[in-house]
């Protein structure tokens, strides 16, 4: 048996006792878990397809955060405590330093996270990392895609746009330019906003985790709410224009981006407008800057306004080979 | 959006309200689910690949089916009560009537084992099937590899190797031949041993589900309790010798498949002696027949002793290539 097909054994060995309600960890046919009691139980499961969801190119370190983070981050918008994690890796022939990097970037995240690896399986074949991600909410207390209501404020907590940004440096080959680093970074290794998604139980009133782009993500809230949403331009925070125009990219690339470029796994909500002054104490604690980008409105859709209230259309960003396929 | 990218939501659509334990199903960032009070969780997750699994001309049907059917029968194995299960499906352009029938055969099991799909992601790329499912077991009763005792009988309640002669007539380019029906049918749609492995538990010492082979498998039973496995060469159920023959295969083919041909999805499970007989009325009630095919004994690993008391040494079976990779 190949040395990857210890990968997972190992890399559960590395966190053996790091959480209490793990009661048989990876070893056996499946894990035995102790829920949290009276807790509800949060799953989440996405998929990594090399050269889809990430370059061919990218490190190994890298691949083995993201393929965690994504799936975090759909726990962060559901406002649940991450508890474990199944991993399933089906990889090609692989030397050991791919294998050794992989594991500890996903380590490194479960680790941050306090996420216990549990189970998985390990295959030969193309490149492809499906992570299965569990955890725990209070009793109907998840946050969920509907429940916005007209007049609560669309809110974000980051920048958005800036893994397009990063992803974009990586097409031009400009990987190694320290200008581009932090975008890169936010491309490789995201941060998924646990902390933040825990603070908006029963605050925020919906909420979503935007991998698709800020426009289709807040779409599907619109959807499952049956309301409309109403962007202000201005107010969109975005990479700076002048990064965008070291790639050659059109001036309002870096606003396109933000609005549609994807990746970038940060939560966006809606919250009751006359609750946004005590969120933004809470958001300040977190050491996050809350972002307040439109309003939920009669209708349906996504408009994005501009100063002057016309319609703004953002040119299709073009950089998301690498988004989800199915908005999930 | 192509068409199955719908898929697992029109999966999930067909069984809604199937279980009155989903908060909330597919359609948002996570599924929130209500694990049985004071009751233990139960996690399995295995990858299918094409062509590694299973060969590339396996009905969609049975695809579907046998991703499901492998990680129930680790739930079986577990003595769990499954509930809900995640589907991560990567697959190349495929027809509509490919993803239909795929859907059909997972959706069959689902149906017939009380299991709810309740989340899942669906990704272009060649053709890999990971299934994360999730079941219930009472505190601290989850049966285990580790357990089995010195003078425990070893059992299974099913005939071994059929799935592996299956797949013999598979490659012999005889899947439409009838006398090879059953054996196939076998290797394309496993019926995980759930009853079995819920009445196991409290009595059963240790169990395993045999995918890899009832050698390579028992072989993980006694490395976990501590112990060797002495099988008894002749008690073991096997398809008859004329199918073998059939194919060409040397006499002994039927029962060399039956020790290490894999792709069974029967359980293998000690017991104690003194509690055979109340074992045997119970699994007759769940119309399923045991055999004592071995006891466990001082030392460690497995072996399979002739009716003469000599060691029988199978030969290595040749037909696994789809077992899975890693002995989980």
């Amino acid at each position: 048996m190949p040395d990857e097909f210890e990968l997972i054994r190992r890399l559960a060995a590395t966190q053996r006792g790091a959480r209490d309600d793990v009661v048989l960890g990876i070893g056996d046919d499946g894990a035995v878990l102790a829920p949290a009691r009276g807790a509800q139980l949060v799953a989440a499961c996405d998929t990594l397809v090399a050269g889809r969801h990430f370059p061919e190119d990218t490190d190994a370190f890298a691949i083995g955060w993201k393929a965690l983070a994504v799936n975090l981050s759909d726990l962060a918008a559901m406002g649940a405590v991450p508890q474990w994690a199944l991993l399933a890796l089906t990889l090609p022939e692989r030397d050991a330093t791919w294998i050794e990097r992989f594991g500890a970037g996903f380590a490194a995240l479960a680790k941050m996270s306090e996420v216990a690896l549990v189970g998985g399986d390990t295959t030969r074949g193309p490149l492809t990392i499906t992570v299965t991600a569990l955890g725990a909410v209070a009793p109907d207390a998840a946050l969920r895609r509907e429940g916005a209501q007209v007049g609560d404020r669309v809110c974000v907590a980051g920048v958005l746009g800036e893994a397009a940004l990063g992803l974009a440096a990586v097409h031009a080959r400009r990987r190694d330019d320290p200008v581009f680093a932090h975008c890169i970074a936010r491309l490789d290794r995201p941060e998924p906003q646990l902390a933040l998604g825990q603070a908006l139980v029963g605050v925020a009133t919906a909420c979503i985790d935007v991998s698709d782009g800020l426009v289709a993500d807040l779409g599907h809230v619109a959807t499952a709410s049956g309301v409309g949403v109403r962007l202000d331009l201005d107010a969109i925070p975005h990479p700076p224009f002048e990064l965008g125009a070291r790639l050659g990219l059109n001036p309002r690339a870096a606003v396109d981006l933000a609005l549609g470029g994807g990746d970038d796994y940060l939560l966006a909500f809606t919250v009751d407008a006359a609750r946004m002054s005590g969120l933004r104490e809470r958001i300040a604690e977190l050491g996050l800057d809350l972002h307040e980008i439109g309003v939920v409105v009669p209708g349906n859709g996504v408009a994005v306004i501009t100063r002057e209230g016309g319609d703004y259309a953002p040119a299709r960003a073009g950089f998301n080979h690498f988004g989800s396929d199915d908005g999930e």
